[in-house]
């Protein structure tokens, strides 16, 4: 059986781009990165995502990024490439060349910025569906891009054949056993992943093939856990995990800037994730030193990592002597916004 | 007086760039469009705006815009250069690039897709007003990217005298009060320009230096004389020519996707806009076709260009019968989707 | 063991009230409903939620709906009877009210029309729970009222041994998630209800209690044995069932004005709903007439009712004759808002 | 000429209605209050609007709130008396009673909680045009309830003699011209009033005849000289009113829970409003103290009332010091609710 007719599924990872001193891409660090999470048992990779900010790369990275990555990979596992470009045409070319590299298939996220109406969303693809080399999964992300709704992913599924799966980062569980009730009955290879980490048990249970899920690229070892019960119906051992790893994901994502939450993290994991590219503010800066402390606590109490010099606080998650500190800081900084303080 | 010291006033265009039958730049038609623009007597051109669909062209080409149009343009009016590119180290390249063409200014969106909070707005811009070569205009359009808001504009006018100008497309008549009343004491120089054409006469009436409207494009007379007529004190002619603003501009922005119906009204007067690079299903297109006579209704009532054949509807600007066309078409479409209509 | 000191738990019908040929409350017919819904299965009842429509009655009429629902319920199941009214001091005369009537608690929605600060719901329920005679449930339901978030749940959790549940009808998964990680180490009496029917049996898999769900007003035969397969971990019927549940609960809530299209249904099931109190328009009126003969096929293929006349499509739930009537109906009505047709 | 014959203009104040110790209406403040605004200049009153927490007191307050009005103002000015009730009926039996009362018009707020479609909106104020004995006004205010859209206004004007005006919270001005476009040519005598005191100036300058304005409760001789100097065309003096008039409505209305900060104001004026029903948080508290002294700086900058004991900071309406405080003032407040202060 070719790899383009393996239906997507499992846990696949939006991985950070590992950056160096100057900015540039840390190749070695990136190739490292890719055999642990592999070593970690993800399923899959999938580079140039959110989490992967390909907004912030240019064309000519985006394109080494997943040269380096199916370089590395030699198909272990397979790769979910972001393809979306500038426009349809720089799109397909990215299509075709990440079809030349081996990748299992792409993604396109929906068109962002303009707020595109349905009919213009289902044309877009359409466009894309009807002319690329390779598998394409629609990326639906309705906080930042405009939504891709059940009608026109029905629609989509019944004339492309191409379009072989959803990523859906909406979180809203109703919306997706609208799109399995519409799409499954016409298309059984289609696949629906979720990229919501904070209901992947729940997403599973009602029909999802898997997910892309941005914790997998710090704690694969959760990740897969929680899909692998959940599959295996060990009902009391998914939701304890599903519950662990909503509050690890609400502390990267809720306290500061994405995806600098998770950039956090893989420096706790002993990589080297380097400074975003995003200028980071003096509060900014702050937040994330106040977070890398309690992530340490949580990765630590999972066994990960040892705890952090000065301890834990015992029984909770989120200790509070931090939240002391984040309080006063920002009363600090805002006094100094306002010129009341150096 | 050195050009980089006059403050910003008056109508910029958000131009529109002219595509072939392959999609590429229309250089010629570009360069004729930007002559008939300064002969119409905008005050200035603001190339890669979002009418510009600075999105869905590639790097290079939006540095061609630029040149193309600086070219052309020999001094006759300011420049505007929209500069936004992936991060911080590519846009700033850009504007060295448009520095070095002669541009007056760049115009930078504030990042979008990621929704930013105001700390990192402000660390973006920071980084920019740092270290840029030319005077940089904030585009705050909150519909599309992340918002601005008032303590980042304050905080940025204080601390950057590079940044001089704030172009804002929510539409907001307090919040643009709020702006000017927090910045124009520190900063008597900073410009204050509206994207939003609907409230243009109000704007201008409660302080505002400008506008960078998609109108002007269209139709620079009116949008001209609107200026002219408010800064007079003309206040019923100003209502007026207001009033007939909104419509076109409510016809262009409404009843299709944006910019289409800029394009169509470009045809009008005619232009050779070609096909815009965002596919169109078979109903967007109807639309288009609709809207088309709806606008040249609207426009022959300005005196721009002859009726449609057939005529329009006398005393009404919304011609009813194509309504009617509109309608009916509508559910031939829809039920075609749904397979009940070949 | 008292009846207050038990935990909330199970599937509470959110009753529609029905009215006679004057819009007077029909007595008889809510009595032969309770004693059906009882029969039924449902493990409580909730008159005066937002099914019941609590806004559109007096005063009066809300307390006489109590009182008739205690007296013919006479103890078989608990009450959970909303209370909300024009201020505190109202509310905590209601709560009195009912709890001499025997309910096992009140259900109190968080403050409308007036968006509220945390902090100002905090202070409202935090004076009801520190006054009520009667056991108090939070009532968060976003989309219609002020937000209750997880802080304030947690307070007030800490503060009002009172406050014994949270009623939320977000939908929000995770949200359910970080309350119960909030509140329940402090206070494992504590109840968690979803009033979300479309991710019921999801809810209850991570640790609901319940839930308040409409569509147990109109099936509960399938709302019932919801919850009981779920609790039984048989899953796979569970989610068939689920599915299903969503379908129905689609078709109810959004072709039609919130809740006729619960009380179209009900009259299906043999009751007298009678008209609502909020005026139809000649459109609403044929959306619910295409909707009812669209719940008729869907309650036929569950066994509940017999098929309309004129049959049902088969192997689908969504029968298309009916979807061409409603658009072709559409076009008409439109044509004739805008005089083009009578 | 009939009262009902002249077209509602000018400024109707939306007043607060002062409580005694017992939170029960005081009567002898209220009639004081009233004299004092028609004293002061306003064209006309707004009892049971949303300044006046229609929804906090129950029907029969709400009743004898306009009777205390009708029989203090003796025909002195206009009074449009808010309406809306739980029902159509209920409301039809508020419409009978204010227009035995002697009042001018009704207002009655589009439905709330319940968010409804255009079509069940206008079904509503159908029934209401269709029998009210007393001419009404609509009221919509999208961020509290649902929305009255343009078709729906102009339908309601062209069928229903009865609704003479629009008040219209939303703050959109191009939404105003909209409305003014459509409706006007039709009925000449309909009336369009704002209920935005942000952009008074402009939207009179686009056409509208008047607002109903929080402000004017508390400065009524700011608002009024704002309308004055607008309709006389003295430009200048007019925008500098608008400015200071915006300072001290954001002052009032984001600084703390509305209508909070006009209850303070009016306080500060020399009236007794007494507590607000809705309870208060220690931070609430705390806020509307800080407000208060806010306020009295900007009203003696008014010269309205005297300094604060301690006096106003030099040259800025927005003094620092108070600032600090409520930033410090802040932290003790979240750190006392996470358990970490007393």
């Amino acid at each position: 059986m070719a790899p383009s007719s393996q239906r997507l599924s499992g846990i696949f990872t939006p991985n950070i781009v590992p950056l160096d001193a100057h900015g540039d891409i840390n190749e070695a660090e990136l190739r490292r990165y890719v055999d642990w999470l592999i070593d970690k048992g993800v399923h899959g990779l999938y580079p140039n995502g959110s989490t992967g900010e390909f907004l912030r790369f240019t064309v000519e990275e985006r394109r080494r990024i997943i040269e380096i990555i199916a370089d590395q990979t030699r198909g272990r596992v397979p790769i979910l490439a972001g393809a979306a470009e500038a426009n349809v045409k720089e799109t397909l070319k990215a299509c075709e060349a990440y079809h030349e590299l081996g990748c299992r298939a792409v993604a396109i996220v929906s068109p962002f910025y303009f707020k595109l109406s349905p009919s213009a969303v289902y044309a877009y693809f359409k466009e894309i569906g009807d002319n690329s080399p390779i598998d394409v999964t629609l990326y639906n992300i309705p906080m930042f891009a405009s939504p891709i709704d059940v009608p026109t992913v029905q629609r989509l599924a019944e004339e492309c054949p191409r379009i072989v799966a959803i990523k859906d980062s909406s979180g809203d569980l109703p919306h997706m056993m609208r799109m399995i009730t519409a799409v499954r009955p016409l298309r059984p290879d289609f696949s629906f992943m979720t990229g919501w980490d904070a209901a992947l048990m729940p997403m599973l249970l009602i029909g999802c093939d898997g997910g892309t899920n941005a914790t997998s690229g710090v704690v694969p070892e959760i990740t897969r856990r929680l899909f692998d019960l959940t599959l295996l119906g060990r009902m009391e051992q998914a939701r304890d995990l599903q519950y662990r790893l909503l509050t690890l994901f609400d502390a990267m994502i809720q306290n500061c800037e994405f995806p600098e939450g998770f950039r956090a993290a893989l420096a706790l994991r002993g990589f080297k994730p380097g400074s975003g590219r995003q200028p980071q503010s003096a509060s900014q800066k702050l937040e994330v030193d106040i977070l890398r402390n309690q992530l340490q606590c949580m990765l630590s109490a999972e066994g990960f990592v040892d705890e952090p010099v000065g301890g834990c606080p015992a029984g909770k998650s989120n200790p509070e002597p931090d939240d002391v500190a984040k309080i006063v800081q920002g009363v600090v900084e805002e006094l100094r916004r306002r010129g009341l303080a150096k």
